[in-house]
């Protein structure tokens, strides 16, 4: 079993205007979260002066995060979900249609690749008469 | 250039009491941050219940992030600076030493690869009489 999904991305060629203030960055990340269908438990933003900003936000499923450099028109962003990998793309599809990159360098990762199987699955299929579940996340 | 090195690490085997509370996660997080010498903007915490922590802290310099799942002995960590590649060998060595894995899968991204030396490089260069500078961050 696994435990989560994580994909880094960096947008290359995004608006630099929005880029720029973390009211706009902020806006877009939360809706997101909402998108997303991911449940958020906290968020920090930052602005950086003279331009530039951060935000992370924690949610029930792990976090997403993003750092911008407008001078570059460059905003790295992170989104690593717990449960089901279709909640990470469809945060990863926001993103894209909002930011709108000219490039994108993107990576995905399985987190907890190396979680043996019979931590979870011996108790439960014991239980279930032999039927086959998949691990249990401890969200 | 490029902007930041970001260390994806996950941590098996750790002492699941350790992992289990946020307050244990939470103290060597922020000794973390300290040793590594990186600047601390924001941080949030979260307890699951009935065990179980996340954390992410929002650095000047991007973010680091914790999620626990005791009961697989795991925690996945993300460590992402920007500007010296040794903030982040440096927390990564802290976290090693405090959490005491018997196995690491790790996975070391450059981020912001693709952003063209030319972008800041040339008004440097030229103010510089033509001595090599790396390009500046936002920070």
């Amino acid at each position: 079993m696994t435990v989560g999904s994580h994909i880094i991305a960096d947008f290359y060629g995004v608006d630099s205007s929005i880029l720029s203030t973390v009211d706009s960055m902020a806006d877009i990340f939360e809706e997101t979260v909402r998108y997303s269908g991911a449940t958020k438990l906290a968020s920090n933003y930052y602005q950086f002066e003279p331009f530039g900003a951060s935000g992370v936000i924690l949610l029930a499923e792990s976090h997403m995060s993003f750092h911008t450099w407008p001078e570059h028109e460059l905003v790295t962003l992170d989104i690593y979900t717990c449960g089901s990998p279709e909640m990470t793309e469809k945060a990863y599809e926001y993103l894209l249609n909002s930011l709108k990159p000219k490039k994108v360098d993107v990576h995905r990762l399985t987190r907890g690749l190396s979680v043996p199987e019979h931590v979870y699955s011996k108790p439960i299929i014991d239980s279930m008469e032999g039927s086959k579940i998949k691990g249990v996340l401890s969200l």
